[in-house]
């Protein structure tokens, strides 16, 4: 018998990402990036620094191209390929990223005059522009519909599918008034894939719609009319348009349709799964299952964990979403994360430009290594994209303190380094306190991958053992474990994700074990991060923060021996 | 009748300057500056951030190296210029930079087993391993002589003559043995170009004995030998050994040595002036009077001003010192300082390095002038090396809050440019706030010279023209004025500072003037530097500083228009 085989696409921030897996033991025939062409790597960026776009026309070029790269390579890899092979597809995004559609499902972008503005293409998941609306969305909520909050850490945030549309409404008129909906990226890429009639009639993701839009069968599905009508009639108009087919991702969207079917060589009616968002998938690649964190560590980081539907979960403040299925048919996703962690990084190396021309991440890395845990004085908030988990304010900066005549670059991007992970434990040890247990973390994604000092940071901050998913691909890997769930077995696929896990994701042999030395040290620099932390991050703390200037210089006098 | 002329001579922290000044009118016909050759740039460093030495050498050959350079200098530009035509030499340098000497006055350092040794040579105003040192003086003071700290600011610092000698006496036994006594540059200089027989015997200044040394005649002099005891037996031994002549600059110490005439080609006998602090000679070449407040900006800031000596002046908490005769005779001295200003400037530009190899002083200062007042959304501290002025505390370090992942390095430029500027306006605040007037900011030094940027910014943020001194080494120019005003008038100079002055000082035709819209947005923004400043800077501050990152996103976006 043949081997059966599932696509998994990935919508990136920067590119689209196709691979095709062999279903029975998850191996990664072929698999190919296409990079998004406009903007800055796909940004479209303007002075503002909370704007951040993205054209959807780089989904519908980078589908095709990223497919067919895969299937060109796997047919080179493997003999006797045939693209009939593949079983299923699955589908993985970025949200929320909604775009303006018309009354077919186009987005505005598509059309001439639109074509260049920003305001017309996808809202990507780290656009800010919408802070006041969401700050508006929140405070209504909060006096009329507090259920609404509970389910999303207490505050609606500006990366969100409301804040972005409202804020549109109240910025762009035009655009408001041109558009007929607005519908997640994640949404409109499988319906691009098995052809759409009009935005209504959608198939959509629970994963997206509950954690992004307000979706809860508990009160009967999207925000009621009233509620959305307060905030603007135009939203209104909106909300009762939202499509009622809101499944998870066990359940299929359609067929290829004959076109896509042309243009990549897939076979046409191939079972396309409902859209899920990409941190999502990354977790059910990485074999997230109850007691298992994974961390999706890249430009941000998602962290997510379930938690059997069947057991009651209190709500947690601060968590961006617990969705019933959202990740697991039959479990809680929780989703939290970091606004930025590799983005912070990145902004040193290359907005800074540190240290000459010489300050790359890898040299930067290499110096930082060798330094220990308190030793340069410094400690920074991971807060230069403001906190999503959990105090979920985009109005938040990043901070550093300890600076002397002496610092070098190489100490900040260690404290940059720390101050992730210290963000990275505020929201475990928030998850545990709530109930629910975190016996393992496995990490994925671009940094977990490729930097051992971040993980080995990460590993004596937290003081746990950070593993790491086998797959350097886990998004990708997580929609082709969809893909070959809506196959079924009678197909060749399987009938569970739980089944499809099993075969299809697994560990890496390397696991960072913490430093009991190092992090003894840093239980006490995050005593006085949580002091900065709660300081600049709430309203209620109360105070004199002199002490963290001191403490550090403590600390940094005695690791250095001159205490 | 031939011009008489005067030689100014300034020891820096980084180079020696000698100035050849026509007494009749200021004109300034000669000036030689020999650099440093040891350690970088003059400057012993070591692995502790805090250490910064220099080696006593460089006196003796920057002396010879630069008065021969500017004598031959004047004879080029002078015709018929003769040697024999200085009628007089003054001397400033860096204080506290005390050195340890045999019972001859020779400096340690000379010693060959001590050639290398970094407690042996002169501790560097700005070293800074005396902090607990200092701390055990002023808890001292403060429970047995509150006298001592009143003169003070109320808190002794790390930069000064006890908390070194007493921090080489607790860490380096061997050094502290074979000391005899203990003697500030600024006095060991003088001395040495006119002769010394002990160190008993020198003849110092009150401008160095009173800021740093707690000389005050109300107490009879320095310190008491029981309250030095109290501290240390030996350090108590040196004090019995503290010289008894202390005098103002219009004294003299004695005439050239032969040997020293011989080097040169000056005359033998040439009255050298006693030695004043560098700063306050800058200030008496800046022509500080009874309202004029003399910024002297460079690595650091001094800020002087004085205040007629008949008039009861009350003393100022966190001003440096408040001595009679320090800068004018007839006048108290108030010394007030910021720890670290280009310095700050030097380390983004040096350690940091930004902005790959793009980042100089000169275009990040570019890049900086054309942003608005909170553009940024950047707000900094100025403590990368403590903060000397109010709060007297070298415990403290940099802070930089407002970063995003768009954040540039000439924002944080400019951001470190305005927090030195609010350090500048809390001092002037705290002189003012106690009766002192500030009617004039006469500004001078390498920043005030070159740095448009810098001084429109500080004109910006302290709302007030921003005058400079017309000389550019007002330094070296106030110590030759002291070098005119021992010559005497009936050797062709002066018998007071103030016709000295008056003939001798000047301002450039150059104001800065103050941006009335840009001083409005700074005195939001100083009201949050204010807060961080009283936060991190003060036990008894309590409150919530949150406030402090939502307003700088505020003003962020309301100065780019996205409010």
């Amino acid at each position: 018998m043949k081997p059966s085989y599932s696509l998994g696409l990935d919508f990136g921030t920067n590119s689209v990402r196709a691979l095709v897996v062999d279903v029975s033991n998850g191996k990664e025939i072929a698999t190919a990036v296409h990079n998004y062409t406009m903007g800055k790597k796909g940004i479209i960026l303007s002075r503002n620094p909370n704007l951040a776009r993205q054209h959807p026309a780089e989904y519908v070029k980078g589908a095709e191209m990223s497919i067919r790269k895969a299937l060109a390579q796997a047919k080179k890899r493997v003999r006797g390929f045939q693209p009939e092979q593949i079983i299923g597809i699955g589908v993985d995004a970025t949200a929320s990223t909604p775009l303006p559609v018309d009354e077919y499902g186009k987005p505005l972008a598509f059309q001439k005059q639109f074509v260049k503005n920003p305001d017309a293409m996808a809202w990507l998941w780290k656009d800010h522009t919408a802070v006041n609306e969401a700050a508006e969305i929140t405070d209504l909520a909060r006096s009329v519909r507090p259920q609404y909050l509970a389910k999303c850490g207490g505050v609606y945030s500006s990366e969100w599918f409301f804040s972005k549309i409202l804020h549109c409404i109240r910025t762009n008129p035009e655009i408001a008034e041109k558009a007929y909906m607005w519908v997640e990226s994640v949404d409109w890429i499988p319906a691009m894939l098995t052809g759409m009639e009009s935005p209504e009639n959608l198939t959509v993701g629970v994963c997206s719609a509950g954690h992004k839009a307000m979706y809860n069968e508990q009160w009967g599905g999207y925000p009621d009319h009233e509620f959305l009508e307060q905030l603007h009639p135009r939203l209104a108009e909106f909300g009762s348009r939202m499509p009622s087919r809101v499944l998870t991702a066990n359940r299929t969207v359609g067929g290829l349709t004959k076109a896509w079917a042309k243009k990549t060589g897939l076979r046409e009616g191939t079972p396309v799964a409902v859209g899920v968002i990409d941190a999502h998938m990354g977790a059910v690649g990485a074999g997230v299952a109850t007691g298992t964190l994974v961390k999706i560590i890249g430009t941000s980081t998602c962290d997510i964990a379930v938690s059997p539907s069947d057991y009651p979960l209190e709500d947690i403040p601060g968590m961006c979403g617990i969705v019933d299925g959202s990740v697991l048919p039959g479990h809680f996703g929780l989703e939290a994360g970091q606004s930025a962690v590799g983005d912070i990084f990145n902004w040193f190396v290359e907005y800074i430009r540190p240290d000459g021309k010489k300050g790359t991440h890898e040299a930067l890395a290499k110096q930082a290594a060798v330094l220990k845990p308190g030793e340069s004085g410094l400690l920074a908030l991971d807060w230069n994209n403001g906190n999503r988990t959990v105090l979920v304010d985009q109005k938040l900066t990043g901070l550093l303190v300890g600076q002397t005549l002496y610092t070098a670059p190489a100490e900040i991007y260690r404290a940059l380094v720390e101050a992730t992970a210290f963000g990275a434990l505020t929201i475990i040890k928030r998850i545990e306190n709530y109930g629910v247990p975190v016996e393992h973390v496995v990490n994925c994604g671009g940094i977990a991958e490729k930097n051992a000092f971040v993980m080995q940071t990460y590993a004596d901050v937290l003081g746990r053992p950070m593993k790491l998913s086998r797959s350097s691909q886990t998004c990708a890997l997580g929609a082709a474990i969809a893909g070959a769930v809506v196959a079924g077995s009678k197909n060749g696929g399987y009938d569970s994700f739980t089944d499809a896990q099993a075969a299809m994701t697994g560990l890496k042999d390397k696991v960072y074990e913490p430093n009991q030395e190092a992090h003894a040290v840093y239980q006490q620099l995050y005593e006085l991060y949580r002091t900065l932390h709660d300081a600049f991050g709430t309203e209620e703390w109360q105070g004199n923060p002199s002490k963290v200037m001191k403490e550090l210089i403590r600390l940094r006098d005695q690791t250095r021996g001159q205490g």
